[in-house]
């Protein structure tokens, strides 16, 4: 059989990517959650990590939205919201 | 005496201004914290209606480091974070 090169990020081991790129944005993605979610944790010390962490990978999956509502374009947060997918 | 012109906020209505730019700031503020609250409540169904709002109004205040993050600019969020100003 052959050796194959598989990317993976540390944030989330168990996902594993045959194209490098796609496992960078992964990574960045998981990246921004984590930031988002540890600020939102700080500032609402009432949420749980549980919710911050949701709360973080939601936004941080629809950043381009995100960063448009924060331009004052808040229609671009209407076409986000249904519950955070789990995969 | 004399009649003063005052302005304020439809979304804060106990908050008056001299200035009309300043209401205006604190009401595209009020507008993007609403946008924003709503759209976790959405994605995070587990968050409670005033967690959600002290997320949004956090996140609208420091719209400029958030912008940043979403530009994965993540140090921004490393400024931000002391308990939502209840003022």
């Amino acid at each position: 059989m052959a050796v194959e090169v598989v990317y993976r990020s540390s944030w989330d081991p168990e996902r594993l990517f045959m194209d490098k790129a796609e496992a960078d944005r992964h990574d960045k993605m998981l990246e921004l959650a984590d930031a988002l979610a540890s600020a939102l944790q700080r500032a609402v010390p009432s949420l749980s990590e549980q919710q911050a962490e949701e709360a973080g990978i939601f936004m941080a999956r629809h950043r381009d939205q995100f960063a448009k509502a924060f331009k004052q374009n808040l229609e671009a947060l209407a076409e986000v919201g249904e519950p955070a997918e789990t995969d």
